[in-house]
């Protein structure tokens, strides 16, 4: 038997990546906060408030259409910690350059942390800088750890969705896997396409005034839409049917989608949010969102049902499909 | 001219990573708790003990004797915190694994993470893993960052240092690098010699009965002692006298250190301590340092001076030379 390899599809986000986090990390480490909140943990320290998360970017190219690496490491953990319901405070920054990189790709990279940081109102407040040698990196790597302030009345759980409830979401999806999808392998796309990189802290603090009726909350990264939804349907007995016709989607995305056979709701976004909802308070939120300029192309996209793990899709033709999550990795490096 | 580009140099903590630091780090983001402590940030949250800090570990081999880059990443970490006088609590966990790493190596490396971070008393409370193509990384790196709590009764900073305080080192210097280059150049040395990888902040904690009179503490990683004692005395009113044959030095090292040509005053420890303290506590310091296991081979090795700025060692025969910073890398990839 050969011996048992990393594949680029264990971090593809989909069930290779699932399996590989069952199986080395939450058995090693999930007696702890690890197995409560996916995006980040919420810390047992005397205030009750801290929530804490890391993400490692590793995107290719670096400077892609809507962004590069640098301001996608910060919102990407903004994100994280908007998701759990926290305000983003403080966050630190690891880089791994490869010698030969050009200071002027790493000063465009540090000019857009620091632009992107401002933005969502969070410092940088410690770093680390290590060197490989040509070869043995990519130009640059970026992890960003992340703290945040829990915010006062929500309490986001998938198991607190219940049959009915709404589901939405922020703006078109997939925008940001497209775009570097295109710059990567130099195809011309007609009509726009950029990444959506984003932070969703403010759409996230536009839930407040309804927190209490919000069940979960999820920026739908790698994997894309459907690797999220499956992991809210995953093991309970809810399932969550959408419309195709409701899902927002931009032009070029679609284009380039459907030139290239891509699902799009694999492909990851980076500036979106997902929103599980009582059906009560489904309007109001869909129009603070849409009152937000990040939050323009909001939709509610589906609905709660009783089809135990389950996540189908009623097409624009009629038909009716499973949503299932992709195998392995259908976009490396994309985050 | 040509273009400006990263080398090797700029990740091997000596001249040339401070002047990066400098010029590309600490210009966009030194107006926040960056500027503070070297090690890690005291955040200005309303319990103003938070301490945060972050490390990326690249170390070439994964595995070395002594350790490997799990424990390796949880010590690091633990110890930036425990240097800012904390007690570490929580750190992350990302891995950037490259394509074809086995299995089994990984599961060497998520186990020594388990084991450090409960020897240590922290949790691994989030995570993230990335996978890049094969050539584009080498087999694992890992970031840890941490949150710690500030323990009462510390004031630490450099420039608490006077004229006539201690300068005590917890244990022999430099093994940690040696022992990394003896196995990465296969160079069979006589005598042990083992990576001192290790936590520090149990010889932290153990300052607490005379914490009004540390003024600075520093574990002396990439640069070595030199660097770290460099950094203290570095635009200030104060230097540093070692004296050579006060400095515990392993067997080991030193022999490797003779044949290579290495000053092991610019290798990397990451299990030492180095603590500058009123002279009137030292002695009381030592003894309570050497009551660990982890302390036993502490010394003092010099004393604060009136020389602004400079490091100087007295030899064992008697000369007299300056202690300076590495310029560039001796060692890549130690840590």
């Amino acid at each position: 038997m050969s011996e048992r390899v990393i594949q680029l599809g264990h971090g593809g986000g989909g069930l290779l990546s699932r399996a590989l986090i069952a199986q080395e990390i939450s058995s090693r480490f999930g007696d702890g906060p690890l197995k409560g909140l996916p995006d980040g943990a919420l810390l047992p320290d005397p205030s009750g408030r801290l929530v804490f998360t890391t993400d490692s970017f590793v995107v290719r190219p670096v400077v892609f259409p809507g962004g590069n690496i640098g301001d996608l490491a910060v919102h990407g953990t903004v994100n994280d910690l908007a998701v759990c319901g926290a305000v983003p405070k403080w966050i630190s920054l690891a880089l791994i350059l490869e010698e030969g990189l050009s200071f002027a790709v790493l000063r465009t990279v540090l000019d857009s942390v620091r632009r992107a940081a401002d933005a969502c109102g969070v410092q940088v407040v410690t770093g680390d800088t290590k060197v490989v040698e040509k070869g043995r990196g990519d130009g640059i790597y970026v992890n960003t750890a992340g703290i945040g302030l829990a915010m006062d009345g929500f309490l986001l759980s998938p198991d607190a969705a219940v049959p009915g409830d709404a589901v939405l979401v922020s703006g078109p999806l997939g925008d940001h896997g497209m775009a570097v999808m295109a710059v990567r392998e130099g195809i011309r796309v007609s009509g726009d396409l950029t990444s959506d990189s984003a932070p969703v802290h403010r759409l996230v603090q536009a839930l407040l005034p309804w927190a209490a009726h919000v069940r979960f909350m999820r920026d739908p990264t790698r994997g894309g839409a459907a690797a999220t939804l499956n992991e809210i349907t995953g093991g309970r007995s809810i399932g969550i049917a959408l419309r195709e016709a409701d899902i927002p989607f931009s032009r070029g995305a679609r284009g380039l989608a459907e030139m290239l056979g891509f699902d799009l709701l694999h492909v990851a976004s980076e500036g979106r949010l997902i929103c599980i909802c009582a059906e009560t308070v489904a309007d109001d939120i869909l129009s603070a969102w849409r009152a937000l300029p990040e939050g323009r192309g909001a939709a509610r996209t589906g609905t709660v049902n009783r089809e135990a793990g389950r996540v189908t899709l009623e097409t624009v033709t009629g038909g009716r499909r499973i949503v299932d999550v992709p195998q392995g990795e259908l976009l490396p490096r994309i985050c």
